[in-house]
C-alpha cells in the first residue's frame, strides 16, 4: 500500500492531474493520494484582493497568516477546485477516486493556535484569530473502509481544532501521519523538483540514496525546507514505513518513475 | 432514513448552518443531507469578475451560463467553502459528518450539453463550453457505504459527465434521485421561504397540505419554479418516498420543525 503526496506548486498543474492520473490507472497497488494546493490558494487569494501575509518566527520559520477569510480561500482552493478537478481527472481514468478533507469523517484533528506572534516585513507583530494548527491525530478508519471496498481516497488538508474550526495543517505531515497509521509500504514525494537537492538552485545536484541508518551526511547538505522533508522521511521509516521515495511531479509518467527509484530513494541501508 | 435538502439561498448562511446543527444532531433517524450553494457561488463569481450570466431557452427557462472558469467558481463555492463549512459544524455538533461531491465515488453521472442556446438581455445567443448538464444516473453505493458505518454523507453538485467534464445538476434533482434510490421514508427541503406559497410574494399564502392523489388544485396555484418542486414531490412520492416537506431553512429549529409539519406537506391522501 502506497502513500503519494502531490505538492501544490504551480508547475503541477491541470496538466500534470492528467500525468497522475493516466499512470496512477496503470498502478496494481492500493494506494492513498494526498494533495496539496498552495499555488492555486494563493493565486484565489490574490484574485480576492487578500494577498498572502507571511510571518517570520523568532525561530526564523516562515507562516501564512490565516484569518477567516483567508481560510474560506484554502478550503476553495484545496477542497474545491484541487480536491474536485483532481477526483474528476482519476474517475475519467477509471480510478475509483472519493474526494475528501481531513476535517471529514474525522480523519484528522488538531490544536488551534489562534494567536501567530512574529515579523511581517520586518515589523513585530501579533495577529489574532489565526485558523492554523499543530496535527495531533490521525484515525485511519474512514480511509480503510473506502479502500477495502475498492475506493480510492484522496485527502486534502485543512483539519478539524476541537473548537469546530478548521486549521491550516502540513500536508506532507498528514500524509506522513496517514502513511503510519496505515502500515504504508512506500510513500511517494512529488514536488517541481527532481528530489532533494544537495544546492537547490542545481536540479543536477539530485541525491539519490540516503540511507535511513546514517543519515548524517544527508542532513548536513539539507538545507531550509529540505531539512524538515529529511527529518519527516527518517520519522516515517522509523515508524515502519518501508521506503520514501522524493520525486518529480512535473514528469509524464511520475508515479512509475518514482516507482522505479528514480529521484532521492530513502530507506534503512540503502 | 431522510433525505434532506439544503438550498443555497443567501438567507441560509453561517448561522443557519449552527442553527441545522444543533438541530440535527438530536435526531435520532439516519439522514443524508444534500445542499446547494447558490448565494455563495454568485458572490464568488462576482468578486472573481465574472458575474452570472443568464440565458432563456424558447421554453422560457432560465439557466447560467457555466464556462470553465466558472466551473472552478462552482466547485469552489459548493465543494469548498460550503461543504466544508458545513460538515465542520456537524462535527463541532457531534454529527459524523462525511462531505462529498456527486462526482465523488461516481454518486451521480450525467450527459453535458455543451451548447447552450437562448437569449441574453434579450438579444439571441449561442454559447459554446458549456459544464452543465442532465443528471442520468444516481449509484448509492458509496452513501449506503458510509450510512451502514455509522457516517452521515453530506453532498453536494456538481455531477460528472461521461467525458470526465464536472457538470452543473440540479441539487433538487439530485437529492429526489437519492431520496428514491435510497427508498428514504421523507423528503424535507429548506429554502428560505415557509413553504410552497400561493403568491410567492405573501409568506402568509402558506400551502399547508398537498395531496399527491389530488393535485390539481396545487399545481394550479403554483407559478415558476414552484411548479418544478411540485412536480419533483409528486415524482417522488409515485416512486416510493413517503412524504416531503417543504420548510423554513431560516427556523431556529429547522429539522424539528419540518419533521413536525411546519410547512408544506406532501403526501398520498394528505
Amino acid at each position: 500500500m502506497l502513500v503519494i503526496k502531490i505538492g501544490g506548486g504551480a508547475a503541477i498543474g491541470a496538466g500534470g492531474y492528467t500525468n497522475f492520473a493516466s499512470d496512477l490507472a496503470t498502478i496494481s497497488e492500493p494506494f492513498v493520494l494526498v494533495h496539496g494546493g498552495n499555488a492555486e490558494f494563493s493565486e484565489l487569494s490574490r484574485a480576492l484582493g487578500m494577498p498572502p501575509r507571511m510571518i517570520t518566527s523568532q525561530s526564523g520559520r516562515i507562516t501564512r497568516y490565516t484569518d477567516a477569510a483567508t481560510m474560506d480561500a484554502m478550503l476553495m482552493a484545496y477542497c474545491g477546485k484541487v480536491n474536485k478537478r483532481l477526483v474528476a481527472t482519476l474517475r475519467a481514468h477509471g480510478v475509483n477516486a472519493v474526494g475528501l478533507s481531513a476535517i471529514d469523517g474525522g480523519i484528522a484533528t488538531g490544536r488551534r493556535k489562534p494567536v501567530l506572534r512574529g515579523e511581517e516585513d520586518g515589523k513585530p507583530k501579533v495577529l489574532r484569530d489565526d485558523h492554523a494548527g499543530t496535527l495531533e491525530q490521525v484515525d485511519a478508519t474512514l480511509v480503510r473502509l473506502l479502500m477495502a471496498n475498492g475506493y480510492q481516497p484522496v485527502l486534502t488538508p485543512p483539519a478539524l481544532a476541537e473548537d469546530g474550526v478548521p486549521i491550516n495543517v502540513d500536508g506532507d505531515k498528514l500524509a506522513l501521519e496517514l502513511a503510519i497509521a496505515l502500515g504504508a509500504d512506500g510513500m511517494l514525494f512529488f514536488s517541481d523538483t527532481p528530489g532533494l537537492l544537495a544546492d537547490r538552485h542545481d536540479e543536477s545536484s539530485l541525491i539519490r540514496t540516503i540511507d535511513a541508518l546514517q543519515p548524517e551526511a544527508a542532513l548536513a547538505a539539507a538545507a531550509g525546507r529540505m531539512v524538515v522533508k529529511v527529518e519527516a522521511a527518517l520519522g516515517a521509516i522509523e515508524r515502519g514505513v518501508g521506503q520514501v521515495v522524493f520525486s518529480d511531479g512535473r514528469a509524464e509518467q511520475p508515479v512509475t518513475r518514482a516507482l522505479a527509484g528514480e529521484g532521492t530513494v530513502v530507506r534503512a541501508g540503502a
